[in-house]
């Protein structure tokens, strides 16, 4: 068993589990931004980038809601898919010279975070409505919609603007 | 650098870099998923997961097939993301006691899987049409739906069965 991590025997526990695995993720995430929107050079990723930073720490506030509507102290759980994530596109961004392809790079390595995110706050979504908890549910769902808009609009700036100019 | 990475100046580069990235994780889940096959309870969780191992191998074909087209070996490069949602994983699965919430938990993880590889195929896709390989691309977009069927079909068995049980 993990490290801090509790015995799962019920469906209540794998949710709270989950919820204790995003709050670790989302925490690491306001560290991993600032070097990212540092690096970026296309200023509609930098703002993307920026703006994405203030969503997630408002996110870690409705997980903190999420824990206190539980009875629970909100706290973290080591989450290894989002390290694994975060020391992948720290290499990757490492390997790159090119700006325009650090650029896209950084992209890529962004969706990863947010369709992470988004199969985590899917799965909390579902539990918390088959726990009869749809206040819980409504919380997150908040959080879903902001992820899928943050990653639609990394497509569209890859699309429309930072593939195009590393390509050319 | 990572071991056997090597620079990325060009999007090109970048295009095999995550093509090496996706052919090292679909090996990762070919040797993951019999254990979780071996683990679920749910008749429809085991032969989803069971049909899935037979679409990864033919999603690594696919893969060395884009290598081919585009002049180079198959290979792999680590990917710590990969590693790190599996390792999470099987943490999980060894925290669960209660058969019921072990399927449930799965299901978690497996989505986990399908969304960071709905991210990578989807960036793939935008790369290959930026570096005006439509070719690759439709290879690739057979695969992508195949993951996002995957994802919905899992979806489908927590909401209908395995959440419904573990929560009884």
């Amino acid at each position: 068993m993990g490290l801090f991590s509790t015995p799962i025997k019920t469906l209540d526990d794998l949710f709270i589990h989950t919820l204790r695995d995003m709050y670790y993720a989302e925490h690491q995430m306001t560290k991993a931004l600032p070097d990212m929107i540092g690096k970026a050079t296309n200023p509609q990723l930098k703002a993307g980038l920026q703006s994405h930073l203030g969503e997630t720490e408002n996110q870690i506030r409705r997980l903190e809601q999420v824990f206190r509507m539980q009875g629970k102290e909100p706290g973290g759980v080591t989450c290894e898919a989002i390290d694994g994530i975060i020391a992948e596109a720290k290499q990757v961004m490492s390997d790159v010279g090119d700006r325009d392809v650090l650029d896209a790079a950084m992209i890529t390595s962004a969706q990863a975070v947010e369709h992470y995110e988004i199969s985590r706050y899917g799965s909390l979504i579902a539990l918390a409505r088959q726990l009869g908890r749809d206040d819980c549910a409504r919380v997150l769902e908040q959080t879903l919609q902001e992820e899928k808009a943050a990653d639609r609009k990394l497509t569209e700036v890859a699309e429309s603007q930072v593939n195009r100019r590393a390509v050319a």
